[in-house]
Parts: C-alpha cells; sequence; structure tokens
C-alpha cells in the first residue's frame, strides 16, 4: 500500500429507517434528540469527521429524516427487510475505497473509534492485512449479544448468536457491536450473498461475517468502550445515553478552562460555546445556540437559550434568557428576570423580577426591580427602545413602541405610553393620599364579620 | 395440594411499633415519608397486593399510625419485647392460611418478591415442601447481618448470627432479611416456644428458624435483591430508600412513554401520574396529586402540587402550580408564574411573573406580565373570575371580589376594583408627565450629594 | 515513651506554592474553592486540629495565600526547585518534636488520618517503632502512582516510581500519597541529603524514604481511603474533589437530624449551619454564612446566602436570601422573592413575587404580591421601615426612605413616597374608568391593521 497525500476515499453508510417501536413516540428513532440535536446528527457529524462520504438509509415518508441528513445523500428503505438489505439500498454509493455500516440508533460512537476502524481494515498486508473490520465491546451485562469468538491468531473465526451458543461461547465477553468496514467491491458482493433463511426472513447484516470467513477473508474485531457502542431501543436506553453525551460535555468544557463546581447538575447543548474562565453555579439549563464569554458566571438555576452573553457578565441566580438575546459586557441580568430578543448594552442592569421583551437597552442603564415591557397588543409585538445611562425606576411598565432617550429618568411605578426625551423625567402614577385611622377601623369592621360568619 | 380457583387466605403482619431512634425525628419511624407517602403505606400497598388480610402491629399511643393503616386492623404492643412478642400481638388475626412477617422500615419489597415467598411456603409437598420461608439477600457489605446457613440439599440449616459466626460462617454472603412465612397454626406454635435468654431479654422472631428446625420443619430461603430488603434506621439510610423509590418511579414512568431528558433530577410522588407522550426537562419537583395529559410539556425548574395539566399545555421553566389549580388543554403558563386553587380555560397563557390565587381564567385569554390578584384582604379570601378572550394588560391588579367579562380589556398597570363588563376597556392608572432636563439636574444634585458625603 | 498531659509540640508544613497549571486559571491552586473556601483553608483546619503548628510554604507574589494562612506563618519558595526543596524552606519552623509535610492540593485530608500517622510516628520503641511514617492508599485505578513496596516484617522497604518498577512491582496495588512525618532533628537531616540528580533536576521529598532507609531508619506506612488522598490538579479532578466534600457536609446534616429528600441536590458551604429538624427539599444552594433554626424548612430551588432563617420559618419554593437577611420565627419568604439585607419579625409573610432591601418588616406584617422596595436612587441606597402587624397591599412600591406604621393599611397597587402613620390607609394610585364596548372596537381595528399588513 502507497501512502499519498490525498486520502482514499471512505463511505459511512448509516442505517436510519428504523421507527422505534419501544420509544413510545410519533418521532422516528433517528430523531430522537441527544443534547438537543437528533441522534442521527450527532452520527453524521462523527461519521462526515472521518469518511469522505455519508449516506444515510431511511424509511418511507421521512421527508423530515432527509432534510436533517441534507446536504448528505439519502435512500430510501422501502420495505424492512433486515439490516444487510437496508445496507444494500445504498450501494449505488458504495463508489471506490471502504465502506462502513453504522446504526442511528448507535449515535455515541467518536471518531476516534471511527478512525481506528478504517485504519485496521487498511492496515497490513498478506497475513496482516484485514479483509473485514468490526467492532467489539465487553459490557458489564453481555446478556443476549452475540459473542465474537477469535481464533489463536486474533483474528474473529465467527459471529454466534446468543441462542446458538454454547456454554463455553457465552462465556467469551467480547460481543458483537453489529459495524462492520470492508473494501466496496467486497462489502457489495458479500451483501448480495446474505440470504433469510432463518426465523423472520429477514436479512442480517451480521451473516456478512460468516460469508466473508467462507472465502477465506481475513476478520479483525476492533474493540471500543461499551458506552460508545451501546444501542438506543427504549427512553430509560435514551436517557442513559444523554447522561452520556452530558458526561463528556461537562469534562470538555472543564478541561477547557470552565468552572463546574457541580458539573452533574448542569445541562449543555450540542452547541453550547463557553470560553475559558466562565464560572457556571450549580442547576444550570443551556438550550441550543448559546455563547458565553470569559469571564461571565451563569448562576445557579438559571436558563439559557439563543443568546451570547458578554464577557464578565453576571448571569442569575433564576434568570432566564430567551433567544435573540445579547448581553454586553459586565453587564447584569439577576433573579425572576426574563429577557426575550433583548439586547443589553455593556454594564446595563436588570436585577430583579422583570421582563424585557423585543427591546434594546443602552449602556449604563438601570433597569429598576418589577419593570415591564408591554410588547403584545394581543396581535402585533412592538419595539421598546431604552437608551444609555437611564434609570428606570422600579415597577416602571414600558407600553411599546416607546422610546426612552439617554440620560432619562423614569419614576417608579409609573406606566409610560409616550416617548421620553434625553435627561427629562417622565412620571405616570396616582398621588399618595393619607387616611388616619382607616386602617384600624377596617380591621375592626373585618374582625367583626368574621365573627358574624 | 389441590388448587382451586378461590385464593387460600393469608395474612400479613406488619411490625410498625418502632420508635426509630436513630432517625432523630418527633415522627414514628412508620410515618416517616417516601415519595411524599408514610412508609408504612408503601409496604401496606405491596403486601395487601399479595395477602388476603393484612394486620399492623404498632405501639401504645400511635393514633397517627393506625389512622393511616385504616381500613387494615391494628394491635398495639404494649410493652416492646422483640420481635417475636410483637408478632404474637396480632395472634387473633392469624386465622386460616398462611401468615408472614413483615417491617414497617423495610418498606421497598415489591409484591413480586411477597409472592414468590408465599409461593415458596406453599409449592411442594413431601420433602420438597417448604413449611417456614424466608427472605435472604446477598448484600454488597454483609457487616454484621446474620448468616443463613444452608445445608447439601439446598434447604436452610440455621440462621447464625455474626456475633456467634465461625470465620467459615462469616464468609458466607447470603444474609437473613428477617421476613417470615409460615402455615398460621405452625407459626403461632413456634411463636410461643420463643423464649427470652438472651443478653437483652427480647424475644427474637430470627429464633423461629431453630424452633421450627428442632421440629423437623423444611426451611427454604427466597433470595431478594439487596435494595428491597435493606432496612431504614437513620436519615441517611431513608435517603438511600428514597433514592430507590424515584428511581424506580422514574424507570415506570419512560417505560410508559414519557420523555425524561435528566431522569435523576426530576422528583416524583408516589401518585404522580403523567400519561404517555409527556415531555419532563430537567429539575422538575411533582409533590403529590398531580396529572399531566399526554402531549403537555414541563419545564424546567417546575414544582407542581395537586393539580392537573391539561393535554398539550406547556408549564415553566420556574412555573409553581399549587393545590387545586387546573390547566386547559394547550394552555400556558410561563416563568415566574404561581397559580393557587386556579383554573386556567383551553389555550389561555399565564407567561411571565404573575401571581393566579382562587381565580378561574376563561379560554383564550391572555394574562400579562406581573398579573396580581388580590385574593386577601388580611381576614377573607375573594375569588376573580375572567371570562373568555379577554386581554389582561401587563402588571394589572385584580382586587378580588372582580369580574372580567369576556373580550375584556385591561389596561397595563390599573388597578381594578370595580366589575368590567364584557368588550368593555378598564383603565385605572395615573396619566404620564413628563419634565424635560430634570433627569439630568437630579443625576447632578446627586453627585454634589456624594461629593459632599 | 512517657505519655505526659501536655501534648508532644507537632509541626504541619503545608506546601502551596503551586501554580495549578493545569487549572487554566488565574488563581494559584491552593486559592481554588470547594464547598466555597479555598482548598488551602480546608487543610489548615484539618492540620490545625493535629499539629500544634502549622507552616505554609508558598510562592513569591502570592500575599494573597499569605493572607489567607494567617495568623498561620508562611515561608516564600523563591525557585520552585521540587518538593523536598519546598519544605526545606520552612526549616527554621521545624523546632521540636514531629514534622509532617502536607500538600495544598491534597486537602481531603481528614483530621481522623494525620492523627493516625502522627500516632504511627510515636508509637512503638525498638524494632517496634517507627522514625519515618508515610500515607499509603490503594486507588481504584492505580495507574502510575508510586509503588510503596514492604518488607515482610511489615515495613516499607521502598517506593519504587512507576516508570522504573517491574511487572511485580506493578502489581502492588499500595501506593505513595507523599506525605511523610519524621522526628524534625532526622526530617532536617534526610531533607539536606537529597539531591536533584534527575531528569528534570529537581529536589524530591520522596527520595527522604530511600535516604532513611540507607540509614537503618524504620519506615512504615499508614494506610488511608484514596478519597482522602488523591491530588487535585485539574478542573475535573476539582469538581471531583468537591462532590466529595458535599457528600461529607450533606452525611453530616443528615447524621444530626437534617432531613434532606435528595441529598444528592443540596449544595452546601462549608461553614452551613443547620439545626436538627430542619427540613430541606430537593436542589437548594447553601452559599456561605447561612445558618437555619430547628423546624424551618427549606422548599426546592432555594438560593441562601449570608442570611439566618429562625426557628419553623418557611422558605421557597424559589425564594432567594441575600447577605444580611433574618428571618424571625415562623414566618415566611415565598416564591420569586428575594430578601437581601432585610430583616422579617416572627410570623412576617412575603409570600409572592416581591424584593425587600435594606428594610426592616416587623412582626405579623403581611406583605403582598409583587411588593416592591426602592432602595437605590442611582447613587445612594436608602432604607424602608415597616411595623408590625400591617398589611402591604399588592404591587405596591415603596420608595425609600420611607417609614410605614404599626397597623398601617397600603392599598394595593400604591407608590408610598411618604411615611404613613400607624394605623392609617395610604392609597396612591389611579381611579378605575370603564369604556363600554372599546375593547371589542380596538380588536377589530387591530383586525383589520393585520389583514392590511
Amino acid at each position: 500500500m502507497i501512502n499519498s497525500q490525498v486520502p482514499a476515499p471512505s463511505t459511512a453508510v448509516l442505517l436510519a429507517a428504523g421507527l422505534g417501536t419501544r420509544m413510545r413516540s410519533a418521532l422516528p428513532k433517528a430523531m430522537q434528540p441527544l443534547a438537543g440535536q437528533p441522534m442521527l446528527s450527532h452520527l453524521i457529524v462523527s461519521a462526515a469527521e472521518v469518511f469522505s462520504r455519508v449516506v444515510v438509509v431511511i424509511g418511507p415518508g421521512m421527508d423530515d429524516v432527509a432534510a436533517l441528513a441534507a446536504p448528505h445523500a439519502t435512500v430510501i428503505q422501502h420495505d424492512r427487510l433486515g439490516t444487510a438489505h437496508a445496507a444494500l439500498q445504498a450501494e449505488s454509493f458504495f463508489g471506490e475505497g471502504d465502506v462502513a455500516v453504522l446504526y442511528a440508533d448507535n449515535p455515541l460512537i467518536t471518531p476516534e473509534t471511527l478512525s481506528r476502524l478504517l485504519a485496521t481494515r487498511r492496515a497490513g498486508t498478506g497475513a496482516e492485512r484485514t479483509d473485514l473490520a468490526l467492532l467489539a465491546m465487553r459490557p458489564v451485562d453481555p446478556a443476549r449479544y452475540g459473542r465474537v469468538i477469535t481464533a489463536p491468531d486474533g483474528t474473529v473465526g465467527k459471529i454466534v448468536e446468543w441462542a446458538d451458543a454454547t456454554e463455553a461461547e457465552r462465556d467469551v465477553d467480547l460481543c458483537n457491536a453489529g459495524v462492520l468496514c470492508a473494501e466496496a467491491g467486497h462489502f457489495r458482493e458479500w451483501l448480495h450473498r446474505v440470504g433469510n433463511a432463518n426465523a423472520k426472513g429477514e436479512y442480517y447484516l451480521t451473516d456478512v461475517v460468516a460469508i466473508a470467513r467462507d472465502e477465506g477473508a481475513i476478520v479483525r474485531a476492533v474493540e471500543a468502550p461499551e458506552s460508545e457502542l451501546r444501542g438506543i431501543n427504549s427512553r430509560p436506553e435514551l436517557a442513559e445515553a444523554e447522561a452520556i453525551v452530558q458526561a463528556r460535555l461537562r469534562q470538555n468544557a472543564m478541561l477547557a478552562g470552565v468552572t463546574l463546581t457541580a458539573p452533574e447538575t448542569v445541562f449543555f447543548s450540542f452547541d453550547t460555546l463557553l470560553e475559558p474562565d466562565v464560572v457556571v453555579q450549580p442547576n444550570v439549563v443551556f438550550g441550543p445556540g448559546v455563547t458565553v464569554r470569559s469571564g461571565a458566571e451563569i448562576r445557579a438555576f438559571s436558563h439559557l437559550e439563543g443568546c451570547e452573553v458578554g464577557p464578565r457578565a453576571l448571569v442569575g441566580p433564576y434568570a432566564r434568557l430567551r433567544p435573540g438575546s445579547s448581553l454586553g459586557e459586565a453587564s447584569h441580568v439577576g433573579n425572576f428576570v426574563e429577557l426575550k430578543a433583548t439586547t443589553l448594552g455593556a454594564g446595563a442592569k436588570a436585577n430583579h423580577l422583570t421582563y424585557l421583551g423585543d427591546s434594546s437597552i443602552g449602556a449604563g442603564s438601570n433597569v429598576g426591580a418589577g419593570t415591564i415591557t408591554c410588547n403584545y397588543d394581543g396581535v402585533f409585538k412592538h419595539r421598546t427602545t431604552i437608551g444609555e445611562n437611564t434609570f428606570i425606576g422600579s415597577d416602571s411598565i414600558l407600553v411599546a413602541p416607546v422610546t426612552i432617550g439617554d440620560g432619562a429618568l423614569i419614576a417608579a411605578g409609573s406606566v409610560i405610553t409616550h416617548d421620553v426625551a434625553p435627561d427629562a423625567l417622565a412620571v405616570a402614577r396616582g398621588t399618595q393620599v393619607n387616611k388616619p385611622g382607616w386602617a384600624a377601623r377596617f380591621r375592626a369592621a373585618l374582625r367583626a364579620k368574621k365573627e358574624q360568619s
């Protein structure tokens, strides 16, 4: 084999036609989410990192899966006749080079493992060569997995299904993960020879191993951790996979210099981006599309989606940042505050019990406790524009569309329906009237009423 | 043995007289809660599924335990003279058939295990029969448990307490869980023969095993997982038991088609009812009495008690639903919103920073951010009634008792003390006054004051 | 050896000069927090419980570490030439008695383990004596730790670094934790003999073992759990250490009579003080400086810092108590309520959506939903003083400085800018105006506008 600068072509065939009946869900199995992204997308990302081409086998009517797979090609398996049959649907994409068959419900497999699989297939010559490489694992509970029986020379002799295995074979703890990799021409030929003379009348991909061996092919197993290779067939297994993905995301964040006080309580999305020296307290949920810049601190019980948090900003506890929000440098969003499609300038603060929607708040402004933007009139949404260095008094109501000029001051408890000029004061509230002794008389009356009742 | 259609009678005697000193709590041990329900109730539910009669042995003055056990009978153990003495207090309830003795501080035992215990007692004849069946386990740390010593024929030879055991006996990892089952007549007889010639002068139920063996009875052990049989004697053990119960509830919910993204962060009550295709995000707490209908989504950091969430409703994040609340189909309750004894009609929304108490909100109504019902005058609680398709402007205050008609509109920031007719507008707020340049002068004055200070 | 009443002198040398590059943090490693307290402080507390003197070796420019260590002495290691070199910097503090060398990045070591180390050094005479005691552990993954090779008589023969170990030595699972204890004179002498003829040119403390053995010293290993002895070099290891500290704090709280329903979701600070019969629901975060008195209940999703919660008080869910807050007996702080530097009298309540800052609320007062104190004018903070048995209507705004007398009543939705006398009523809001049919016309207009757009 001659190494060249241009990587040899390779194709990953991803089987994603499964309905996932055991999930008891309306979603096709490939669309079940892990860290906020469909399982299939996780697998596509890993496969595309290693293989030069990715093709996805879907079921009929799975337009959403096809859309998700794009720009990668999809082929439809019209009849569900087994994994070998599914793989054959993608035959026209096999091309030159090597082909591997992967499963949408095995999305935790890492690029590192796929690289080892492909490298094993390609390495060696003569008796050292590998015609068919397969992935194997040693599960904590081997249960009813097929066993990988190796010959004394280390090659794979056969795969024995649990039901057909002898006691001695069942004692083998190396199990078949179902993933195969071979040169395209061989693979095509072997797949065509797979029969369906079995109880279910299906064409099983695993049969390729025996067919290849019969031809004198050399088969080798590449071992990988069970956590990468376990299938996801039920909701409890989906939850376990989610836990594995979250553990990876947390570990990566910490190694990149993020402080997680209680990593097991922080939930990431697949695309969460935290810069070094970000601090995340316990119990924080990151929805998709969040970026947090260096030095920012996300305090306990915060919930962020589709937003950017600027450097050294403070968020929470109990802050909710919704899509379209952007926090400037050293800005503060405090407890029981919700931002939606709102921009907060550098150093601006909204610290307590506030709802800011469809708004922009200038740098250095202070939004008092209980402030609310009325951005919805029942039909349309309107914007609120607040300038720099303003002081929005507590419990103010800003009825959009409305503009507050730089340096303006809104008196506490005001309902603002008209624009306020820069440096002006706006007041819109009742005048205080005190009625001496009234409270004492009121209480006496209430008490009397209670005694009567 | 002749099988008949009528199940043979059987009695479960539940020992619940313990004070639980090591809990350091004012509650009797049987009343300590697991998943919001006393330990004893968990055991009663499991026992009543398998045995035709349940009787509970309580201590003197434990009226609350007796009330909890009702309609099952209770007998009082006046002097705490040991487990055999406790079991004998229930002698008059033994009746015909089989009797098993269980413990209130072993509440995690499953009906499946109890069925196996009873079935073992009843199965077989001659040398295959079982006169006395006992539960055994293989704990991770056998520590100071009594060891179950089995004869070569598989029957139990004896129970050896740790203190009396030889090194070889201590190496046995099968441990006694203390639960016994025998035919009523035999059990009664054996119990009466138990003596108290031991260090503490107590009558131990375990001694029944040796007494039965001396009589030639055949004793067999039924093995069950440690997680079902561990005793709960301290708060750390109570917390571990809670974790086991929560894990079971989570697993059952997922198998029934509920999506739990992070099951380990969701806390159920014993009676939480979630229909298939409900989604529960991380960090949700379900208090007692909650039902969630299909397609509803409970978002992160929500807290629900005594309420019903309708189909396809959205709840949270940070929603608190208190007892007596009911959410209609496709209604929304958003962040920092509290509902108490409040009904939300189909499609109605209360999305931000709102308190609705003792209220009914008609279908299609929109309750703006910061809305508050004043349902309490310091002595009495009053109701707020809001019609269909209303628009309650942000930061409105509804002083109950008050009625808002269908299609009415409340202007933002209004204090509503009088009823509003259907389709009417109500406004109750100050008029906005702008004072040009005032804010700039105010800031200058503050700054001057600061420099002086 | 003659026992005397005066404990023999002993010195703990704490090595804290490390920068902790692998942490990727601006903080020196010794300053990384565990349960809200720097790692070094944890170690100082444990060491000072056992040793009569503590001295800390720091790096140049680590003034903050020196300040933290005070009143304990610090010495500066100007050049980082290895652990033996670091220990020697503290030579002038060795004094009489025994000296132990500990590490700032091993802060989980318990006083009990340190006592056993010191006792082992001091116990025995003749062949039973111990000249050098060291701490050892059996890690789950011994990886590349140095192995402790023991002679048939149980003494330590040598420490073999992993790289130099034979296969047989690598099979030994007893590993060196690096902590040494010896009589001051010996230790000093051995330290001076350590050379730096190794790859890195550093002076290694571990070499003291071989030097001592060469002199005929008797070396013994004291075994301790890995959880106490693992080093903390990266953020993932810091998070694991935090988990260990939290587990200890939770266990201690439960053993002291605190109910933790889901202990794994409650986060303590090093100094959290909870009295017996306190109940803590899931998902609660305790920052530094919190005391909770007997019978109080902290409900889910609460966040407390620097505050005292009185007996039988109810807090949360979703309550945030900030520094300087104090809750009286049987007071209530409910959902979405923030208190900052605020005192709540006995039986007082603030149950919903409220911000109270720099305030005092008298006993028996009821603060309505949505109440906000305006304590900040943009430059100065002002106080709000509320008397006993007042009724603050919902959505009231209290513009500080302001005083509300005992028994006063504030009408809902009022903006209070002037003091209110005892038993008086204060009202400050607009008058309600109803406009029949207006809402229907408004909706029609909006709809028309929408159709046009």
